[in-house]
């Protein structure tokens, strides 16, 4: 890496603002001042192709520090605000990593990056690559022998090249071509990937030209045959009007008459949300889409930050040039720039608020980006019950859920990510996998055992989608440990002579590195403050977490794809909290090699133990496709959650009303039917003994 | 086993009556009806006290054949209906089993069962259990010890013995006793698990008098301390008025203005549900609650009986008495019985269809139960969605579901039972466990590795919850098979040069038996029909069950539990069918030795390809207590999936309409805030080809 900078002109002055939190993601003001305080710093109409203007968070402990000033009324201290950019001299190789301070408008770093360091792709590029792929004579001259009817549309798909160490420095891309339906040329909305072509183009983003152009295998081994004649298969439409739609569903309405529970605070480029008993920040980046920031119950702080951290999904056919696919959506994107325009009762059922975010273009403007987080309640069945069959009386509560939502367009796939909370101290992280398949073509009459036919001439490549949750942790303080549980048979013994007791031990991890769960032990991660202890029982308030088991990557531990995919390969990485780690499978994820990521972070071997660690959780799906996942897929679900462990004295829900049908206003649809009078039980006599203990 | 059939009075003659299809439970009078002919079969005023009044399902070939005819409008072949009786001479150990012939009211079989051999607790014994308990003059002796304050309400919880070769042969209950908050004792709903007594009587069911009284240990080893003065703790109550009520929750509510999407035809004592393609019939009856027959979607049939087949919950602590705690809900009880009547508005949000069943009571006589099913719609979030990111266009569907739900509340604990259907052509079996943990008493200042302290005083013990779902498929037909896929990566080779390529392989299961899950191969079960192929790929039909891992059943091969608990050391078991076999712990479950259910059936080795074979789907929870589960746990939620895998020629819900805002009618929070237009985005010109293939 050498350092480039030239001062031609003087730095922009800063225009006084009121302070951003330090939290807060850049505004646009910010994003468009970095990003001129950066052209600054290079010759006039030097044309820069901004790819990154995102906020550098502040070192941790300054922000612990704001945030206690902040919790405690007082006054805030001043934090800096910073801007970490990525940017190249537009068309070349050029790619730089910047700080810029606003406050003082210095640079205080502007490096260029070395060989296999490259940036992520972006909206406005992924359109001139598919221009460039369609427009490239050889590329006409391969579609011209697939003898396609007169005005067929052909579609690039630009695909991240991905790496396997042969001829791959320089940053490309492999654009996969499929075409419209031929006989419904005009309609935009066309299925594309239900007709998959077999030629690949391959583009240099210096150039912007196509540099070789590869054929797909579409037997069952490496053949390639040479371009003919194209098999022309029936479509297959997903678009409403190409079905024969049901006409039975009646509509279903979530009506809150009296508003939604929760509080919206928005506050410039992020929003404090509070909703029974629930406090934390959101803001929204590029990179990760939705970040939250202290997470607090009933004023007891929980996590400092919890964010996606990134997503890998490696394919499974092993020809050229298919074994480079493997997906970082997040850092060869970005869950920020792909993320939905949520439409008013599309996409969210009830009564909804919606956050927009503003994020920087490629030339370093701003760039709005509306309702791309939606924030409801919903109800989730019940909470908790209880009759005593001696009197009959129920105490019943529904469970009420808060939704912050965002959904992320990845091309042929889509990704629903939730933060869910609940009245009982409760979180989830849910992802839902939809979409359309990545798909290739096949020769008929063939199958593969690495994919599926899903439509003639379709072929879907099995995957994996291996996603990685960051949190960061501050169970009541800072300085946290993490422990795992595991349940063992008591053997038989005097004390057993039965032979059916079984204990828990509890283990702490004192060592950075990868950890896995193990279900026949029960193995359950806890993250720990032992030094504030459960009043009751006394063992350390805790929070655990509970994601179900996946089959890790299946690329051999030699391949790029294990080594890029860092976090692939353990359910937990644990690793000592530094500044600026924040992604999993490393900064720079585009044609990467690896070792930048947690899995090099964990060998470092630090000790986690009551300190200031940070938790990578994964959950992934290994996706065999089946037919239903086409044209496009009945969402996947995927839920990590988070409860507390001895961390509050009783059911943290006790306290939430009854659910009573005045409140809920039911509709009794038996009509020969009796329905009990719900009468009230409230008993008139005796009275409680006092509520806390 | 011996023989008894005394004929004293002739059996009454069956009224002519409307047939009732062959799987429908039996109606009142057809319960009355058999428990006439058996008290006639016996000298008058013999006092016999019914267990179990049930329909005996015809022999399946039977009912197939019925069930083409119903699905065919052919004329219905005659199925006769019969009863299976299980009562004892009251007060004695007699226990018998019979069949009823109702159609032409005969018994057909009336045997006396023998040792090892007993029924089911039900709610008139426990009432008088408790009151034998408390009644007793030794018991009162050792309360006495307690020197509890005046007027103390004392409660008997009263167990089901359990099994441990120790001087049981006999049926017998082993009550734990508690109190009441001394200080608040008119309350009848007292959250007696507060406050644990260290008594334990055991009563014999033949002479309802108490028999033994059982001391418990309260310390960390076996150690039994004689009973003295109780030192009484404050309570924990969780009855909303002892609570301060959060304030801030408003409401909302699920509306469906022109009604729901459902339809149900009740005929008798099963009615018939239609919904989204889905049809079903459901039943209810004493032991399994909801039942569910002949459930197709489209037409095509997939599964002929569904039902919870049992559950288990053996607990982790060594010491005599609670060595013996091993639950087996249904068998010992019984999810028919124990259901709650459900309060619209209360557990049941929305527009609500209730279903009431009729039972048999132990004089056999015939008791209604009101409400015990709900049904109902959900919305459940997004179904699927796609956006072309070159349009920006967005296809998007919401996904609806239907919920046929039951609540049953076994002394302390509930479960909320669930099926869940959905427009892509999937079911959920969804388990919910919630209520009161049961609770013994502990010393002050001191904790066990087998329990966790909830309360000052209250131990609440490790213990697991393993639930068996009886799944009996016909997938296309009744002969099916059952595979499973596991992925394994490709071994480096000139095929797989980068060592990335996976692919999945087959294995048929050819054998009864018990097999596991294997996340580390992503080992996944799927029903097969391998005669009808999908008309895409050419693969057989099938349905995959996705189902957590959970650890097995701890207590060791050699314990009571472990033989008992026949189904709990596997995820799935296999069998061949057979009529009659349907409880996965055995018929007959209290005080058990173990023999006579899945594990032996399984046992018998026989073929279970492209045959007509029965599924037993476990899941579990290793239920390690934290305070947050007391004074009543939050819902811990499990469920098992059901998904077709090349059953369909695309996604199944590809034809739902698309999620608008005139259907969903959603109400925008933001203020300052901008939505977007919703615009109707049909494309008016080009058309679609045909949407079939």
């Amino acid at each position: 890496m050498s350092t480039e900078t030239v001062a031609t002109a003087p730095a922009p002055r800063m225009t006084k603002s009121v302070p951003s939190h330090p939290l807060a993601p850049l505004t646009a003001f910010e994003l468009t001042q970095a990003a001129a305080i950066i052209k600054a710093s290079w010759p006039a109409h030097t044309d820069l192709h901004f790819k990154v203007v995102t906020l550098q968070e502040p070192p941790k402990e300054e922000v612990l520090a704001y945030l206690n000033a902040e919790h405690a009324h007082q006054p805030r201290p001043t934090i800096s605000r910073t801007a970490f950019v990525n940017y190249y001299i537009r068309n070349t190789n050029k790619f730089h990593e910047a700080i810029v301070d606003l406050s003082s408008g210095r640079v205080l770093q502007n490096i260029l990056l070395g060989k296999f360091v490259h940036a992520n792709g972006d909206g406005e590029e992924i359109v001139r690559i598919e221009k460039a792929a369609l427009e490239d004579e050889g590329v006409r001259a391969e579609i011209a022998k697939l003898q396609l009817p007169e005005g067929t549309v052909v579609i690039s798909d630009p695909w991240i090249y991905g790496s396997d160490g042969v001829n791959d420095e320089d940053r490309m891309y492999q654009c996969f071509l499929y075409m419209r339906d031929p006989f419904n040329a005009t309609e935009a909305d066309s299925n594309h990937y239900a007709l998959p072509l077999p030629i690949s183009p391959v583009i240099s983003t210096e150039s912007m030209k196509v540099i070789r152009i590869d054929l797909l295998p579409t037997g069952v081994d490496n053949t390639i045959k040479s371009v003919e004649k194209y098999n022309i298969h029936p479509p297959n439409e997903y678009l409403p009007e190409c079905q024969n739609l049901r006409t039975d569903l009646k509509p279903l309405s979530v009506i809150q008459p009296e508003g939604a529970s929760f509080q919206v605070t928005e506050e410039g480029t992020s929003s404090v949300l509070e909703w029974q008993k629930w406090k934390f920040r959101v803001g929204f980046n590029q990179r990760e889409g939705m970040v939250l920031y202290d997470v607090r119950y009933d004023g007891r702080p929980l996590f400092y930050r919890l964010s996606l951290s990134d997503m890998n999904i490696p394919y499974a056919d092993p020809r050229h040039p298919f074994h480079k696919k493997s997906a970082f959506d997040l850092g060869d994107a970005g869950a920020g720039i792909m993320a939905n325009n949520l439409k008013l009762g599309c996409d969210c059922l009830g009564s909804i608020y919606y956050l927009d975010a503003v994020l920087s273009d490629d030339k370093g403007g701003a760039m709005p980006m509306d309702n791309v987080v939606c924030i409801h309640e919903q109800d989730a069945g019940i909470g908790w019950k209880h009759t005593n069959y001696r009197t009959g009386r129920a105490a019943v509560v529904r469970s009420r859920e808060l939704v912050v939502q965002s959904i992320i367009t990845v091309s042929n796939y889509e990704y629903i990510l939730a933060f869910i909370f609940n009245q009982a101290g409760e979180i989830d992280y849910e992802i839902r996998a939809t979409g359309i398949l990545s798909t290739q073509p096949i020769d008929d009459g063939i199958e593969v055992p690495f994919g599926t036919v899903v439509h003639p001439g379709v072929l879907a490549v099995h995957h994996q989608h291996i996603f990685s949750l960051r949190v960061d942790p501050m169970l009541e303080g800072n300085d946290n440990r993490l422990v795992y549980d595991e349940a063992h048979a008591m053997p038989r013994s005097d004390f057993n002579p039965h032979g059916i007791g079984y204990y828990v031990q509890e283990t702490i991890v004192e060592e950075s590195g990868g950890y896995d769960i193990d279900y026949d032990k029960n193995r359950t991660f806890k993250i720990q403050n032992p030094n504030v202890r459960n009043p009751i029982n006394g063992k350390p308030v805790a929070y655990k977490i509970q994601a179900p088991a996946f089959q890790k990557i299946l690329a051999d531990k030699d391949s790029f794809n294990y080594k890029r995919a860092e976090f692939s390969d353990h359910n937990i990485y644990v690793v000592k909290h530094r500044d600026g780690e924040l992604y999993a499978g490393g900064t720079y994820t585009n044609q990467s090699r690896g070792g930048t990521g947690v899995r090099a972070w964990a060998d470092r071997k630090e000790n986690v133990k009551d300190t200031d660690f940070v938790l990578y959780v994964q959950v992934g799906i290994n996706h065999v496709p089946r037919v239903e996942d086409f044209p496009v897929m009945p969402c996947e679900i995927l839920k990590i959650h988070m409860k507390p462990v001895n961390f509050f004295d009783k059911n943290p829900a006790l306290d939430v009303p009854p659910s009573e049908q005045s409140f809920n206003q039911s509709q009794l649809l038996s009509e020969q039917h009796h329905q009990a009078t719900v009468e009230s039980k409230v008993s008139h006599g005796g009275s409680c003994s006092a509520p806390k203990l």
